[in-house]
């Protein structure tokens, strides 16, 4: 009953605009370029003070926008993690009120579900398993299970490889975070897409969620030296992946996805 | 250098509008009835679809709004921890401009840094435990330790107790998570404090953290079974504390805080 599917207005129209949404600048770059977007100076849609960062055009006929949280002002790292992720989803939605959100990004992949290395994964499902609330109803409320919007064709098509996603705000894994993600059922484990999924649910927006991976969370390495490791030469393959997605939703509706 | 001051804009000027981000209901009702506040019902200052409700009011010569996340759309229960804390904290104040924030709540208590059932606390800094990310600098981003607002006059007035507030997701507490609190030096942990803080710094809002200890973390009862046993009555603590601190601040600038 939770695990609920997006409702979808106008599901025939042709999709006219896209929001990106990407936790880090390593991550996002390459598809700026790529998509020739341009940044959004003087006149953000964003209010004063936030770090956040939106750059937009148009590709194949596709208005996108990519949003990121930018940096922290004062560490200066990527500002990773459900809640800037949440806030920036939120105020993009409102300025921008996109047909579609894809949410791309890097994310550790299970091997004793089939991940490998540089593996791409359309997400079928989120949840996160770093809210552990055990009193009746608030445990289903803290794990947070919604489906992604269903793109039958896209996996076809693309060949992309399908499991659900689990989302916490630690990069590493504790013995809890790793029983929650296997009763989450998740492939791959990430840092922000269900907080992404969540804030497009609360307003209907249909999203998609495309995941890298860059490390293996059920291996012997280091999460974060292998992830640091592979970062770069993942973030292409993701790119690349993301930019077959776009090219494969230019001219489609959404129930043709 | 990470635990920095909210820089003020006009310290000097009485402090005319409050912002109360609280939780749970259960929480806020009773300080709707103390305040005489009425519900923003048909002209609402959230976004449609958002389960977010706002109250508002005058009270003694402040005028206060009360915010809460509201109830999960289908599951019912509050939406508990930072995502909606985040939000509804951020889109209140770009809608609101309040002069301070006061994020008022339960917690819990660590008996070994002298907590007790029913004991409010006036928080001293925030910071997260289940944000760990163990790459230099992003380590630092993770924990996020922020200074509240000063108000020394207030603490000596209401004789509060003072203390390190450390949030996260779960209601438990996991091995880990007890570490990271230590680390912290937090006296209280709750699941959504350093999220508003957060949000209020980006702004540069003055923010204050009250809150009401439910439960020992570190004693032998299991959280959510004392937590729910002393909900109702540690609120009732909680409201006469808030009832006091809006009382003090009334009249007074923040640099008299």
């Amino acid at each position: 009953a939770l695990d609920r599917p997006a409702t979808i207005v106008g599901g025939d129209l042709p999709i006219s605009s896209i929001l990106i949404v990407i936790a880090m600048q390593t991550e996002a770059l390459p598809l700026v370029a790529k998509f020739e977007l341009v940044e959004d100076d003087d006149r953000s849609i964003f209010p004063k003070g936030v770090p956040w960062i939106r750059y937009h055009g148009t590709y194949k006929g596709l208005h996108i926008d990519l949003v990121l949280p930018g940096k922290d002002l004062v560490l200066g790292v990527d500002n990773v993690g459900t809640v800037s992720a949440a806030l920036v989803t939120y105020a993009s939605i409102q300025a921008l009120k996109p047909d579609l959100i894809i949410n791309a990004g890097t994310a550790g992949g299970f091997r004793a579900k089939g991940a490998c290395i540089k593996d791409i994964y359309l997400v079928s499902g989120v949840s996160f398993h770093d809210r552990r609330i055990p009193i009746p109803v608030f445990d289903l409320y803290g794990i947070g299970a919604r489906s992604t919007f269903s793109t039958p064709n896209l996996v076809k098509e693309l060949g992309l490889k399908v499991g659900k996603l689990s989302t916490g705000d630690s990069l590493d894994m504790s013995p809890q975070d790793e029983a929650s993600i296997l009763a989450n059922d998740a492939t791959v484990k990430d840092m922000e897409g269900a907080a992404v999924v969540y804030v497009a649910d609360l307003f209907s927006v249909p999203a998609i969620s495309v995941k890298a991976v860059t490390d293996i969370a059920d291996g012997e390495k280091p999460t974060a030296e292998e992830f640091l490791q592979n970062l770069i030469a993942v973030t292409a393959a993701l790119d690349r992946a993301v930019t077959e997605v776009v090219g494969f939703i230019s001219g489609k509706s959404l129930s043709g996805l």
